[in-house]
């Protein structure tokens, strides 16, 4: 029987070249760091990886290339769905010959889908998978699977684990008393970071979470703590932590922040294959420039050339508020909101 | 058996005087004013009333002088909502002796009750009540009131009608569908004059709704073209209704741009109770023109001295647009959102 | 130039043979079919024909033989959204060789995009596309297209109309007022035939939706009607369709029920390519004898051997509803919900 | 300068006699009791204590008989919002008159007010009030107060702290870090048990939540255990105290299944005000059955005499939940969902 997954699986972004296609050479020195950087796994086709905006096709070729590299050093959680269950367990098939351990399966998307349908989904792709299979539950782009689909779920050994992205700790403890008693081996990872430590500490098994593609030496550090109960330390980060996801996150449409970030880490990551506007353009030259002081605070990047401002701009910021209000009133007064 | 409830019914604001007490001759005016300009009938404490910002002895008041004043010209739909059923009786049998043709009941708020507490409180009021009662469903303030539970309220012969201001045309039709035939008698009202002819298309008995307390002359016109089938003329009214709707719900917290428009038809309302900050206040200023421009548009005041500006300015709309995209990233950026 | 597409477009479903596969003969039968029975245009891989189930392959090979098996006699609006603008281009570089009037493009789904990011999309297509564009807004499954961005894409010439499934009249009204004194050409599609009638009253120039897969001349009749102004009628027949529309819909996860529709209107629809459960499957077969019976009602097909019920059974219903709410509670107390 | 306001405040119920009355002798045998199991305030006048269903005159009473009952003990939080700022300010003097430790204002509710009106309507209270206030941020019923909002109001000294029920732990770290620096005394209390203990551990500084209104010993013993760090025990009362959470939120409306706990630790609670149907008085029979066991599990109250039943039936849960499927989709083919 294979080891339950643990620890931080970084759902990696994908390096694009100049014509817009997978540099697959920048993809492999990427894996090599993120490894050499202590992740305890690689998760491709991820949401962050954007899964949905690579062809069948590429998304195939995403996962050998990180399963070649990985080569076994760290476990792959490979994602695998695809337009219906034939071709998804067709690639679970693939998956299974690059060598991956597991593959993750996000709910049912576009539609919303009624937790029959979602039980329905998940447990013809398991009967059929020839790999271990882990539910992805991500509610606010995808069906919700609910606790009493994945208890049902559970009971089918082929499903080994759920990644959930709900970043609801209440909902993690609950999945927790209701599947952990019968499936000890049963994994539960959370994708939101910005509560990792709360989420180890309440019993989750590890983390499968954007950040970790930026900076993975830091998770390993808030996973390695909170497994020794040096809680003080572990949230000390933790609350750093939160500065930065909140600032790639929310400055921007998800996930263009991270490829920011990812690229001040020393990777050429490409332009996004969603396109962005000329206001769009020049906003992330500004969040660059925020994220690159924030992971030089961190010590991770050198600071910019130009400085860095100091850390807190209350006054500059409730100001900020204030035109932001008054503009969204004179939006909505012209009928535009 | 009394008359079924049918037409436009006014939610009217109530005025404020210098110290922000019910301005008792100036709700006489009002009422009056209202009446002459052809509503069908008058519905004190209601959402635009403000009813929850009033006290107990307040609304009771408010009743008292609107029934007096309407002297059986109209008939008056008194908010009956207290703090909990025994309250509410108490307020119900009060407005049968004031004269009012029923009460109007907004399901429970604060708490969102299900559909079964909702149905138990609406039979308790409705068994005890000694006057007709109407449902007042508005699903984004407080509990809805389910397809369902109408069916099964619409047993009780006490109750009367509903009005349902979730704007829903499908909706309406479901209701109409599902109670009419067993219920002839059974008025349905629309709270959402931005689709009042098609809601009395599909079979509306009519509206309760703000706009009627600030441009009642024009909502009559369009219940009375739609009733003579004249619908070219009633959509463009509907129209023209809709931008005017949409500049004082959507400029500023409501009933707050409703407030400003009964103002410019010459009604001295006071300042409401929700206090404003300055920015809102210089805000207000600015919408006042606005609306002063919409109504005189109408030809119902006259324009103001400084002249309105031509009705659609798409490019400047559109630049405004872009800054506020810019702008909120900007919040975004700094963490504020 | 192009016509102005108008009319009812059926976004239809795709007939799959023993093995799950697209059954060629059956989809050319039944777009004789509907366009005998009077369907103004065709709309294959819209959200009704599951697009997102099928492969990029298999949509392309899907608008081909709608494309041929119309051969001119109406305008094909071919659903063309891909993994990414690159992929979603060619693909209407494809549709415009086969013969389509326009693409229909989704707004992007599974990650909620911010309006920039909207209007950035759709702009990047729209100036590479060599084909018509319509957009696709649907905010219950998709990123919504709001009203500024509507605008800003209706500056582009390539872009000729919307299908909105919001089902929001006043949203219809604004889009119109906001739109079309510029563009008398652009094109505005209701996706919500819960209301088509009062849509078209508004000023829709038509309707892609559902139902007219399963009723083409039903819907077609009603858009008719209304072209009349006979409105008495049309709302009549627009209350059948509610009750059928709302069969179809809320008796289980869209569009099942539709299948099950189509199937009874004599076409091998084959089994969906989502799975259903054992509970699932009884259920669709009572869901198959309440669809007959509606359809045999419209005279579309000869009842049931063994008879109908009669149509309506309020007390049933409400027995039925208070089983479901104490179920509800039970399952609240176990700690399911 | 007054103490921090930290540790368990409990927002308790209120005994009703039986004709529905204060039943003011058993509130203040509660008070005494809450005190001698270890709550660390007391907060009358919050939504599980209600307030929306007593009137102005009652919530008036029910702080004086609490405040005299505590009799300087323990601090009184005291619920003090009332229809608008003028008669809010008048209960902040009131209550301040009898000895409350802090006033506990809740967001504006029934109308969802902008964050800027958030903002005007606290400050003006905090300008005019002659007691320290906290603030009640409550989404789920109430407008939301927004973290810039949050912000700006720390800066006024008269505020002194935030109870937060929204549960969103990285929320809570985002007003920590946001306000914390600049304002050390200003106190964080969670209002969401289910995460009592992860809520200590980021930094709040107590809570005030309904379950300690129903196990005192256990939410202090919680709060004890965290400030040691041990946090192992800690958890396992967490989700214990989850359990039972769950049971008495999800099982019936809030707040009444913790009136049936209440009772069980054996005060006359009385029926409550909103009142039940049929069907719910049996399952409100059942649930005191469940919760019975549930808090002899804990040692709290002596088992029934028919004996619980063992804890965990996932076969029969799994069995209704289908039960459950099936009927509601049965309902929802009749049309009524």
């Amino acid at each position: 029987m294979a080891a339950k997954i643990t620890g931080i699986l970084t759902p990696h972004m994908v390096p694009l070249d100049a014509d817009g296609r997978i540099n697959e050479a920048e993809l492999r020195r990427y894996v090599d760091w993120l490894i050499a950087h202590g992740v305890h796994g690689l998760y491709p086709n991820g949401s962050t990886g954007e899964f949905i905006r690579f062809t069948a096709e590429e998304r195939r070729r995403i996962v050998k290339i990180v399963c070649e590299q990985a080569a076994g050093r760290v476990p792959v959680l490979a994602g695998a769905a695809e337009a219906n269950v034939r071709e998804t367990v067709a690639a679970c098939e693939a998956y299974a010959g690059f060598g991956a351990r597991a593959v993750a399966i996000v709910s049912p998307f576009y539609y919303r889908l009624s937790p029959e349908s979602v039980y329905a989904y998940f447990r013809e792709i398991a009967l059929a998978s020839p790999i271990d299979v882990t539910l992805y539950n991500i509610p606010m782009f995808a069906s919700p699977i609910d606790l009493p689909t994945i208890q049902r779920l559970a009971e089918l050994q082929r499903i080994v684990g759920i990644k959930d992205s709900s970043g609801d700790l209440a909902f993690m403890m609950r999945m927790i008393a209701a599947v952990r008693p019968a499936r000890p081996d049963f994994s539960f990872l959370t994708g939101w970071e910005a509560v990792l430590v709360p989420m180890l500490l309440v019993g989750a098994d590890g983390g499968t979470h954007a950040t970790s593609g930026v900076v993975p030496e830091l998770t390993r550090m808030m996973f390695d703590l909170t497994g020794r109960r040096d809680l003080e330390a572990a949230m000390k980060l933790q609350y750093r932590l939160l500065e930065l996801f909140d600032a790639m996150l929310y400055s921007t449409d998800f996930p263009e922040g991270f490829r920011v970030a990812v690229n001040l880490r020393g990777f050429a990551m490409g332009r996004g294959r969603q396109p962005l506007s000329t206001p769009q353009q020049i906003h992330r030259e500004k969040l660059q420039k925020i994220l690159h002081c924030l992971l030089a605070d961190f010590g991770y990047v050198t600071p910019p050339a130009e400085g860095c401002p100091p850390r807190r701009q209350p006054e500059g910021e409730r100001q900020l508020s204030q035109v932001v209000d008054e503009v969204v009133e004179e939006l909505r007064r012209k009928g535009f909101l």
